[in-house]
């Protein structure tokens, strides 16, 4: 007998049927004899109607009340999929993060888990009941205030649960039947991976992968929760994210998958100072508006004044805002002139057996080369190459990488869509 | 200045534009010097789709799980209108039941408020902000668990934290703009009243009037906590319903309104044995399956057999499962035959007056024979005259009487639809 917790999306929740048909899958968890623990994500679109509704009311809405607003959305999936479980002859009890001990950070609309406290999910569990308990959303223990966990909350509240619990397994279900080599939507014949480490996900998580959210894998890792990605649509045993990269025999550490990201722009400021504090200027201001930097270049200075550029990618939503910040710098002097580029993408190759397989850089380059893409900017991990390209050479690029390193299969993917939050 | 609790129903709040409308009102009290709990109902239509929704998953649902889903109504409403309130340059604080101290008994789906411990409020109302409260919901404190209120559950909400925060008022907002002598859809003539007092609000609301709920006039009777009903579409000062009927000096004492019902059906029971017991036998099997009685009659028993008939009233929705459980008992021989009727309606006059003014059931009966109306069953009160008649009778019926006791006004009155819960 194990505890599993298994968390599904918005997707696989969006009408009484597919409330209907997860329940049952659910019930069947139960029969073989495990506890089952259950996060669900709110139904379909109602995040998205609610932050409508929102708008409609107030164009810049209070944080806290959005959290009271957006994590009703949850207790109402989570009580039908309860009363969908009872029609099954189980039993069920739904319960708000606040009732299921989920305390956070007091940062409305993106706290962080301080501290999962599940008593009343542990008393229901050995009274035989399943729990289901209403994810992306905690209790700040000093303001006593629901809080909401961000984007990818509900995953992050299913491992925090199954770390709390000391789960067997955290199965985390959307319409993706697993982590593919690639997006089957760019090569037809990416492989689902059996298993793959901590590290591996969370580098692909990083470099532009939906399937698991980052923080999520970063919490798995860190309490060493196996998670598996399974689909609510079929049985596939998915994958299983588990173990560390550490742990895997260098001959059996392979090249794990091509992730792809269209979600950046570029920006190079031409001419700034190669003296110290120069650079950390501008990355300063960028960092106290809350701009995420990704890649960061900076070119050998030029003989002549002593200047130097520096490029870097951030995301494409935050591009005209960076532009704004950095021409207030211009206008100082801090640099000589700015370039804005947003028909740029990422691809990255990731996997373990980088570090044992040498050349992996000669290949990927020579890949490239052979179907005549430029790589703008490189920039590499441990277990991870990743090049900037024109956006219009994302796909060529991905297939001719996922053929050089031979990561396809023999079939063609199941092609999936978006998940749920 | 005042503490005023305002109520709104569901009509109240059915799209952004109304939510609005009723922010601004709110703001405007609170401009006024006032401090301002908000009580709201859900939106128009939500818990309706929510009940959809449920007997879609599960048709007998679990009533923990269904109170659980239900209450996500009122905190989306709650949260909205906060937010509309910060648009118009208030400070806002949403609460759920739970939060404001509404502490309840454990039956789900129709609990009862044991005690309010608005403390949260009382701090935030300190802090000059506007308190919006999610009504219709509290929590156990046993098991923590969260419950509902029941039919009219928002206005006992409102009426309850009335109490608690010592309030000046409470105005229970929808579209109706207070309390008539008759239903104007009717009588076009009725008359909006003044003022009434609990007692006689109390006779209304038990006779079919769909105004106030009749636990929330309990309440604030117990209490003493005075109710405004006003329309949320106008600025008319509506009806206020304060005071002891007991404090009205005699020649003030008036009739206050006529009342109609068409919601109720007539049960007969024929040749049931006039001993003591028998006709107890019939109202404990009513009573043990929740069928709530309203009128009963019993005839004077035949001197032949010692036989006699009792005739009851009880919900329309009730009427075949009442009979159902009647025929068992005829089975066993406890009566000779069953009659059922449900094309009845009931029309009461109530008012303190009644006790002062001799001849008001002359008056009543008159009317109706003038007008060719037969009576079938009479019950009074100290305050209230109700006759049963046929359901085809009651509009002439209720005109001839509002007329025979002058109880009109000289203008046309607004017509109103129904209510929120």
């Amino acid at each position: 007998m194990a505890l599993v917790v298994q968390k599904y999306g918005g997707s696989s929740l969006e009408s009484p049927e597919r409330i209907r048909s997860v329940a049952e899958r659910i019930v069947a968890t139960k029969k073989k004899g495990h506890d089952v623990v259950v996060v669900c994500s709110a139904m379909g679109d109602t995040t998205d109607e609610l932050l409508d509704l929102a708008a409609a009311v107030n164009p810049i809405p209070p944080a806290r009340e959005m959290d009271m607003l957006l994590t009703a959305g949850e207790r109402i999936s989570n009580a039908l999929v309860a009363m969908a479980i009872e029609s099954y002859g189980a039993k069920a009890q739904s319960f708000t993060g606040s009732q299921a001990g989920v305390i956070t950070t007091e940062r409305h609309g993106n706290a962080r888990i301080v501290d999962v406290t599940p008593e009343r999910v542990r008393e229901a569990l050995d009274e035989g009941k399943i729990c289901l308990v209403a994810g992306f959303q905690g209790v700040n223990r000093e303001s006593r205030d629901v809080t909401t966990l961000g984007r990818g909350g509900s995953d992050t509240t299913a491992v925090a649960l199954a770390a709390a619990l000391n789960a067997d397994v955290c199965e985390i279900y959307s319409d993706v039947d697993g982590v593919y080599t690639a997006d089957p939507r760019i090569v037809p014949n990416a492989k689902k991976l059996e298993k793959l480490s901590f590290e591996e996900m969370l580098e692909l998580a990083a470099v532009g992968s939906k399937i698991l959210v980052l923080r999520s894998v970063e919490y798995a890792r860190a309490f060493n929760v196996p998670i598996r990605v399974r689909s609510s649509y079929s049985n596939d045993p998915g994958t299983l994210v588990a173990g560390s990269m550490e742990d895997i025999p260098v001959e059996e550490a392979t090249l794990t998958g091509v992730a792809t990201d269209t979600s950046e722009a570029k920006v190079t400021i031409l001419g700034i100072p190669d003296t110290p504090g120069e650079a950390a200027k501008v990355f300063r201001v960028l960092a106290d508006n809350e701009i995420n930097i990704d890649m960061v270049l900076q070119n050998v200075s030029s003989l002549e004044d002593n200047r130097t550029d520096i490029t870097f990618t951030c995301p494409r939503a935050d591009g005209p805002r960076a532009m704004e910040l950095l021409k207030r710098l211009q206008a100082e002097g801090v640099c000589e002139n700015l370039l804005y580029d947003d028909q740029i993408g990422k691809v990255s190759l990731v996997g373990a057996g980088m570090k044992s397989h040498p050349g992996v850089t000669a290949v990927f380059c020579e890949a490239l080369r052979d179907v005549g893409v430029n790589i703008e900017l490189i920039s590499t991990s441990e277990i991870r190459i990743s090049v900037l390209l024109r956006e219009a050479d994302v796909k060529v690029a991905t297939k001719a990488i996922h053929e050089a390193f031979e990561l396809g299969g023999d079939e063609e993917a199941t092609v999936y869509a978006g998940t749920g939050r």
